[in-house]
């Protein structure tokens, strides 16, 4: 399941797959809550929805894209204290959370770093097959987040699983 | 209740009392988690410790101090996640949840927004009457959050219902 978390908009997607086979989008979904909300009824909102959803998909990682105080300060906060609770619900329910920053999101799924919105929602479509792309744009960026944590996560776990048999560990 | 949230220390106390009478300390504590822990364990430590908590004390409000992204970013982005999951537990259990910043609290225990922590220890120590300041810090900015919140919000609220009744609402 890929996040990609904030108090306004929160896009949330559910990819199942691994390296070198096709992916299959099992859910998508961007959860919104006013912005005239007081800030803690709006992060109980967004709780309930990712709570419900890792609840009906339980699944086997939650990604998260990293957040950087590059941008507005105030929207950064939200955007932080909205992944501290996904966060905090992933590893209540037992499952392993992983963050990846927004370059290796773009360059997992695009090949570049430094790709724009379209190119991420033009690859997720094509990557997923699917048939129209997924909207609004939150919704693609969390479908990227859960291809690059397939992709990434396994390959990096792969690797340590060969390290730990390598040191006879 | 009065948290000063982080993830390495979170301080949190209890504080019964209002504007004009002596203030009467229930609780304080610490809670710690080892730096070494992934992030999402360590947040869930943090929600466990503050839920068991409300569920104790079931207090009439949480103040959480205000997050600001002035110092060190990746500290911040941490303490930010940690605010975000004191709120909106403080929300599933239908507590509200007031925000003050550092200077507002400061400016409520000793007068002055620019007070250092050995005088909001030492102010919070006399307002309590305690035989001995709390310790470390965190514990005595948790209870200056309480006690600033006890002051401040308590004098919003009653302006706020003079203003109601003055409107005939």
């Amino acid at each position: 399941m890929g996040i990609d978390p904030g108090l306004t908009r929160l896009g949330l997607g559910v990819v199942e797959g691994s390296v070198g086979r096709p992916l299959t989008m099992l859910d998508v979904d961007v959860l919104r809550t006013p912005a005239d909300l007081d800030p803690a009824r709006r992060l109980r909102i967004l709780a309930d929805g990712i709570e419900e959803r890792l609840l009906l998909h339980r699944p086997d990682a939650v990604a998260v894209e990293r957040v950087f105080s590059q941008h507005n300060v105030r929207t950064v906060m939200g955007t932080a204290q909205v992944s501290g609770v996904a966060m905090m619900l992933a590893a209540r329910h037992g499952i392993e959370v992983h963050l990846h920053t927004p370059s290796e999101v773009k360059a997992a799924v695009t090949g570049s770093g430094r790709a724009d919105k379209a190119q991420v929602t033009q690859m997720v479509t094509r990557l997923l097959r699917l048939t129209e792309a997924p909207r609004p744009a939150d919704a693609a960026d969390a479908l990227a987040i859960a291809i690059c944590h397939l992709w990434r996560g396994g390959a990096q776990n792969r690797l340590a699983e060969a390290v730990a048999k390598a040191a006879g560990r």
